[in-house]
């Protein structure tokens, strides 16, 4: 593979020293861009485009073409593992996914079998080397997968939910079986994001979409827990470096510190903490990715340049922060303002890298 | 007005000594209840089961004729001051409240007029005087409004959002737009509060239903301080006794110690955050509501006293608990399991206030 010339990513979720902050963005290659539409229109629909690997790679590049942002992700979905499990996966207009045969029981749960990501995921693998290929070492391309509970929750629901009728009840009333499915299903994520390392991921991140719907007994028992047993599982070095985790549970700012205990390297912050605090709970255990309330975006140029240099500001000086949006990025926003933000990152971020010469004094203020 | 034979809600509000834990539900009057979905079919729609009422008393009154609940809450919604303003409330099937004339611009906030509450509102404070009467002392009576940002909300989107592009824009590009219309809404709330008590309401409670969607900052400027101000406005006695006010602001978790602050005498806990870690966060100047998964209501009536037990001992022994589910209940739940949440309580939670006589040791055990 090529050497990578730009590394910042990697060095940030490390905590290394780093010139400038790195950022990427939460779904930044998607709906906003109009030239990600247009391939959609031609590869069919969402999940079409997903199985494509072609087409993923052309979509995961499109954001890096516009912006000089400091990571690729794979341009793929959380609910591969379930679809190539054989639930029949579909998007309906609206509705978000389902799955034409929801995991309900004891003879469902035992049915599943782990899939052969070669062979079942192998379009994500082959999506995987083609993105490296042709980012031809521009900047890391970082792999990902959703945790076991969040991949359970839309198995056991089989459509979209709002109140987690199916997966709480299972949870609460039937947690041996529970665990079997998360067992099964973490053993899956395991394979599907080692592969995704060996094909050329050179950082890995899992999503926890539905963690922060559990009480925290729930959530350390049924979400938590796999995730460290994930991590613990995985090819922690490729192509000479390590290959570095995020873990990020949606709506779980609460939960950071036990989730530092996870063994990951760094966590995915929404906007509802402020750095500071979410900095001051990690105490600098780990690296932290986040959190400009994606919302920023409908508003001016100049304006997301006063709030990127607030959340800079709130992480302060020193090294171990990525910058991103807390959540992805909406589909109605002017790529423009994409293009605003990563500037902004990019000229008001070096001030906080500079703090061993320049003092640190200056960048306290809020 | 009768004298109040149960005054245990009133009581732990205030974090005085009770005999047990009192337990009400959010949104306990409601669709789960087939009593409910009989009346509301003899209504009509929602709205004019909420302009009726006769109707809205009866509908106030069927848990407690079901359940030996500890306080009664008036039935009605949050988006009667909207309404009233002229906004053109309707509700549409699946997509929730909408406003045919949304709130978009400086001459829109303008022309707002606050309303008067006995006239335009006098439905609502109808329903207030019936309760009290048909209640005749049995328990007391809780009012309500919707925090000022929550019914800005509605009233810029104009319909159901999950990006919030409308009232985040205004919030961030025309601050003083935003800070103009929330400060017409809070004298309004002020003003239907106090109303409210004036007609038989014994507690207040403020519902900030989006609020957690707001970074720290905003949080503090756009939604905090202006339930600061309506506290401040409130009348505190009636009848001789406080009137305990209780903040919700739903995923609030994080910032509990924050709203201490404001004056109120109570905080709504959802279920991310555990009641031993809340308690220390308000350091025990203010009681806690909360904080069931209302999912847990979806399993079996020996399992809901297990998680009943479980919220109980994790608030511990002492006053200053009132026991409620983290969010509103689930309108598919089987009444009979609200009914084993509610005994599970009145039998359980005697135990935690008698600690003085028995010893605390044995409450601790998780």
């Amino acid at each position: 593979m090529t050497a990578l010339e730009n590394d910042t990513l990697l060095r940030a979720l490390l905590r290394q020293r780093v010139d400038y902050t790195p950022v990427w963005i939460m779904r930044q290659a998607g709906r906003y861009l109009p030239e990600y539409r247009a391939t959609r229109a031609r590869a069919g629909n969402f999940m079409d485009l997903c199985r494509n690997p072609e087409l993923a790679c052309e979509v995961t590049l499109q954001p890096l073409d516009r912006f000089p942002l400091d990571a690729a992700i794979l341009f793929s979905d959380i609910l591969t593992i379930p679809d190539a499990m054989g639930l029949g996966l579909y998007f309906s207009e609206g509705e978000g996914p389902g799955f034409e045969h929801p995991v309900r029981d004891a003879a469902a749960v035992r049915r599943l079998t782990v899939p052969d990501v070669e062979d079942e995921l192998g379009y994500v693998m082959d999506a995987v080397g083609m993105v490296r290929r042709e980012l031809a070492g521009r900047v890391p391309l970082i792999g990902f997968s959703g945790s076991p509970w969040t991949l359970a929750v839309y198995m056991v629901e089989g459509s979209g939910t709002k109140s987690f009728a199916r997966s709480k009840a299972m949870l609460f009333d039937r947690p041996e079986l529970m665990h079997a499915l998360l067992t099964k299903l973490s053993e899956a994520v395991i394979l599907y994001l080692n592969a995704q390392v060996a094909h050329g991921a050179q950082a890995l991140m899992i999503f926890d979409t539905w963690g922060g719907v559990l009480t925290p007994r729930a959530y350390r028992k049924f979400s938590l827990a796999y995730m460290t047993r994930i991590i613990a599982g995985l090819t922690r070095k490729a192509e000479g470096r390590r290959v570095p985790v995020t873990l990020f549970t949606k709506g779980g700012g609460q939960w950071l510190d036990r989730m530092v205990d996870s063994g990951c390297d760094a966590l995915g912050v929404d906007w509802t903490l402020d750095l500071t605090d979410a900095r001051h709970l990690v105490r600098d255990r780990v690296a932290l990715q986040g959190n400009l309330d994606p919302s920023v975006l409908y508003t001016s140029p100049e304006h997301i340049r006063t709030e990127v240099g607030r959340v800079l500001t709130s992480y302060g000086p020193g090294p171990g922060h990525v910058f991103n949006l807390g959540h992805g990025i909406h589909p109605d926003v002017d790529p423009d303002h994409t293009a605003a933000l990563v500037e902004a990152v990019h000229t008001l971020s070096p001030a906080f890298h500079g703090a061993i010469r320049s003092g640190n004094a200056r960048h306290d203020e809020t």
